[in-house]
């Protein structure tokens, strides 16, 4: 039994779909969770009507009011000045005990500094990472760091190895999950400075809770395997991660109007490329942070919400939080020992 | 009249695709071209006489005996050891002056060390780069560097911009072409630490050659166009390059073996993407050595041997390593005044 705080004033296409998705989600989950809509009340209660929201649906359904709204507009260190917004509030709930997890479709730079401000991070962490779900041709592997990080160290990439493995143990059930470094060769001595010494770490980190296979090139994230077998995590640092998922995401839309020219039917297009999609994979957990904080896309539907709020509930149920705080824990000592620097 | 060394063994598929190439590339160039088949001679002579090359064919083609063969496994400085091999021959033949351009789908890193010392470096460059011409939405996109320098300098990326103008002018036929630098938002201040001071060089640059745009997002390279308008260049390292190059290889066919599975003509759907296929492209130059080297896939087809054939033509015959050196050599003062330090 979790309960969800959600930015409903999240989002390109806040209140509207931020609450559309909240109910799609109460819908679809088991269990007796509830969700608590953060943000202006008469517009969260507008929107409900106009959903004609049903009273079981209601039960479920908190609105906290806040009067002030993050905008996308806003710089990162802006959330401070606002700690009446809906996104700092439902933040600070959680802190308080009277959350147990965020979602928000809002500003990503704020999500990130409201988030170290209100849940701080894991201790030996200096700043959070994103993880995101990246569609392949197998299995589904989770790409870290995504764009919260950019010049990281070998240790930082280390650190997403970790965070990385207990997100796809906890929220995808994978056991032992393979690591892959993304690199340009599979060969330990291929890549640039960082990824090369982030390489030796890992491999010297094998057995700690690593399951370190190698280096992994560009052509192994949609393959979704390596040289060295499937893949469940990728490292890397958030510069690549972000240009990447940006151009995955432009692909896609590319190749579909040029089938179509071509006269393929559009609908059995997108059937195809279904699982490709991102809405269906939900929100990029911002992981470091001592809380559950999901971070969505600014363009998200009530479809994205839907399955951002059910990451966030697994994230709960499984304790992914107490996992990480403990494989860090555990991996201190170790990690130190393998040439830590900072 | 360019004449134009091939690398006859150099490829997965040597010397079948190379010598099929080279004819394929006589029946469509125009202009009395010639190519110099550089290899076994016994090899050759073999491929060309179950090819049934015609008298006329054979009199715009010569032979020149290689006995040695640098292997897809030899390390990049193993060339020195193979003075007589195919490559290193071929790439000699244009110091010397007896050939105009080098082209092989051999040993990328043999080929960059060996066009290295060949050929030299234009005055005030460390390292050569690679351009490869990248299908988009638009007009192709010339990305570089591709894969060739990892940990570049901001100073590096400038070049790479000088170096990418002048290649999208000479081959490409763009006037004025537009650069972008790859990042992570469009605005200065986003990307890492190389990146943002790369972008206020290149701003002070503006005028000087380069018709800098800004900052580029991973979405813009398959669009082929950014914020600031259509894009012919986009500068970033090797690294980043050599990643985002072998994605987008493995992208389309993930999504061709979706499409197949969902119903979907596998004969349209190529067509469709036809225009998206590397093979149709040329090869990729090696930018900032002192001669034309074209660098092949492994995997080249005839067809793609062909086309880099052709590239090589155009970059002989629009001067473009004397625009090279001419647009570096006036870019000498102004850029050290924006910050050189190196």
């Amino acid at each position: 039994m979790a309960r969800i705080a959600l930015d409903a004033m999240g989002g390109d296409h806040a209140p509207q779909a931020p609450v559309a998705g909240a109910l799609e989600a109460l819908h679809e989950l088991k269990g007796s969770h509830s969700i608590q809509l953060v943000g202006r009340r008469a517009a969260i209660e507008q929107q409900l009507d106009a959903l004609k929201t049903s009273a079981e649906d209601r039960g479920h359904l908190e609105i906290v009011d806040a009067p002030d709204v993050v905008e996308m507009t806003d710089k990162p260190t802006d959330i401070r000045k606002k700690p009446n917004s809906s996104m700092m509030l439902g933040l600070r709930m959680q802190a308080e005990g009277k959350s147990d997890a965020f979602v928000s479709a809002g500003n990503t730079g704020a999500q990130m500094a409201g988030s170290m401000m209100a849940l701080r991070l894991h201790a030996g962490l200096k700043r959070p990472a994103i993880a995101t779900i990246f569609p392949t041709g197998k299995k589904s592997v989770v790409v870290m760091d995504s764009g919260a990080n950019v010049d990281c160290s070998a240790d930082e990439l280390v650190q997403f190895a970790r965070l990385g493995a207990v997100y796809a143990e906890d929220i995808l059930g994978r056991s032992n999950p393979a690591v892959g470094l993304l690199s340009i060769g599979e060969e330990p001595e291929k890549g640039n400075t960082v990824t090369k010494e982030a390489h030796a770490m890992l491999a010297a980190a094998r057995g700690t809770g690593i399951n370190f296979l190698g280096n992994v090139e560009g052509r192994d994230l949609p393959a979704g395997t390596s040289h060295w077998g499937d893949l469940d995590v990728v490292v890397c640092d958030g510069f690549v991660g972000n240009v990447i998922l940006k151009f995955y995401e432009a692909v896609a839309p590319l190749m579909i109007r040029l089938l179509v020219k071509e006269g393929v039917d559009e609908k059995t297009i997108k059937k195809a490329l279904r699982s490709l999609d991102y809405s269906e994979h939900g929100g990029a957990p911002l992981l470091g942070v001592k809380g559950v904080s999901i971070i969505c896309h600014g363009r998200s539907s009530p479809a994205a919400i839907k399955n951002a709020i059910k990451v966030a509930v697994r994230a709960v149920e499984s304790r992914m939080n107490e996992h990480i705080g403990r494989r860090l824990e555990g991996a201190a000592a170790p990690a130190a020992a393998g040439g830590h620097g900072t």
